[in-house]
């Protein structure tokens, strides 16, 4: 008999807070499917909640279950649907509800309008860092069985699936025969859009600081280039530039700087709030006379879910495992929300040790 | 006998040497269609050119003459093709030589990525402002006889044909359905971009400065809104913002700015070398969480000098006649290039006054 399970649980808005907790089975109000926890991946947005800075609870609740890029085996499901107890899943994250707006009632939530949604693990909904989690079959996604623990990635290649595909699709305002692209960052995320640009045959250059750890080899072991410098180059030349820092000295160094028709992808989450100084009309004749286009790109629908997990199932699934730079067990938690020198992804380790 | 045609010409990069000269009669080579002048409209490119900050002269000539934004009447064509004697027809600015690129060679030159075109009274190739000029049918638009004096504004047309298509080609990267449009700046490029924005049905604001002379009226009678403050207040809410002016600081001021999943269209040639200072980290957040999306659109192929055609077809004559607020006749054709307060649009008249 389950009476309880472990999860990891903060109080939004208060650092310090973070602990393993038992909290009551999973309510069937939450869905028809039992998943079981295998691993949880951390992010900058987790990090961000642990430190009281992000995240809010689910109604009536004090505390909030963290964790939204999930891996998880499903242990009961109804019969006759798609999914079946063994089956590999991961949950969406962002959910169309309180007030679904017309993009969410057609799916597309990751465009959502009204802003009236919740997010597992982030805002208004618990998340799946806990031994076991309900969920609706709608919001989990089936990933092949064999890619074990590396079906983790599924949410943030979620998140490149929808970057690529909307720039795919602005590209066919015109005629577009993209072959070369720049990547700025090379986090999980820049890492993942580099995996994807190189499944779909681009030439592609990914920039990051680092000289050491295994940034550089994970790049050249997509068949991409990886450089530190000599970034303006690359873009003159880029069709596609893709920026997942966030920087915003970086943003604006890439800002209007691809090649005619270019497009720049702009995925990461800023902090606003320091001043820098920029020729805005330059910008705004390049932006122009370039046919140039700048659009952010953030979330994922089941589309894109189900996208990333076809890229995955293609993809290497040992230079996948090596995106996982550690592993913590579930009862050190902690460590894995602080940031070590060589992290691409660190991730929480759910699965029952025998 | 014709043994030779007036034309404004220039001495590109050398201001006050724009003449009313006679220069030879159009050369065969310029294609089969001969078409006599009716109208040049004038915008700031022209007054760049006169000023000699712009513009290149035919290879091997001296001087060039001017006028890329054309009314005539065909005179001569060949027999069973599009055109016939008497068509009201307005000429094609670009040309995808001397070296078509990819997008050139399949009728996209206004999203050329090489650079190696030329622009008919602009680069490279002399221009429409003469009394006679030859075109090969292929760049020669078609406009309904009715439209009269008002089809030379076909080609500023034909540009925010351009920038609509594109808005809504992006906007297909996702589940869309706009319904408020912002437009900076009520010159010709803004009137005519709230005109196609009414069409499609869609609630327009337009912004300018100026309380008095024709443009309150003009937005007015398009049954959109003219307005002169509140541009915050406006852009939160729009779907689509088209900005008509390139003013620098203008545009720092609409980026990032639309409801979520808005899309900003830069339309405004600006000039840089003004340093401006912007929360570079906050608009890059913005446009990421806001799902934005902006880009830049310049020039026009045939498909939407086509566009722009039904578009003049389909408007009211007399609020079109109201957009060209001055017709000066060639020979004083300097005044028109001189700015006037009360100016929307200017236009060289140059039909023969019997």
């Amino acid at each position: 008999m389950m009476g309880s399970v472990r999860a990891i649980t903060v109080l939004p808005g208060q650092a310090g807070t973070a602990r393993l907790d038992d909290i009551p089975e999973p309510p069937l109000d939450d869905g028809p499917v039992l998943v079981e926890t295998l691993a949880i991946g951390v992010c900058g947005t987790d990090v961000e909640i642990v430190r009281g800075d992000y995240g809010t609870a689910p109604p009536g609740a004090e505390r909030l279950v963290i964790g939204h890029e999930s891996l998880g085996r499903v242990l009961d499901a109804p019969a006759g649907g798609d999914l079946a107890p063994g089956d590999l899943v991961v949950g969406i994250v962002r959910r169309p509800d309180p007030v679904p707006c017309g993009n969410c009632a057609v799916g597309e939530w990751d465009m959502c309008r009204n802003g009236k949604y919740t997010e597992r693990g982030i805002g208004g909904r618990d998340g799946y860092a806990s031994d076991r989690y309900r969920i609706r079959p709608e919001y989990a996604v089936k990933v092949a069985s064999d890619l074990d623990q590396v079906g983790v990635l599924l949410e943030p290649t979620s998140v490149v699936a929808k970057a690529w595909e909307h720039i795919e699709r602005i590209g066919r305002r015109a005629t577009w025969q993209p072959s070369k692209v720049v990547i700025t960052g090379a986090g999980p995320i820049g890492l993942l859009a580099a995996l994807l640009g190189r499944q779909r045959g681009f030439a592609v250059t990914v920039f990051d600081q680092v000289t050491d750890g295994p940034k550089p080899g994970l790049v050249h072991d997509l068949g991409a280039t990886y450089r530190t410098d000599g970034l303006d180059d690359a873009c003159a030349d880029a069709d596609v530039i893709i920026e997942c820092t966030g920087v915003s000295s970086l943003v604006l160094e890439v800002l209007g700087r691809t090649a005619p028709d270019g497009i720049l992808c702009l995925t990461g989450v800023s902090s606003g709030g320091r001043s820098l100084t920029i020729d805005a009309g330059l910008v705004n004749r390049e932006l122009v006379l370039g046919n140039d286009v700048v659009f952010g790109s953030v979330n994922a629908n089941r589309r894109h879910y189900e996208a990333a997990a076809d890229a995955l199932d293609r993809a290497d699934r040992s230079w996948l495992g090596r995106l996982i730079t550690r592993r913590v067990p579930v009862e050190q938690f902690a460590d894995a929300l602080v940031r070590h020198p060589d992290d691409v992804k660190p991730i929480i380790d759910f699965s029952k040790t025998p």
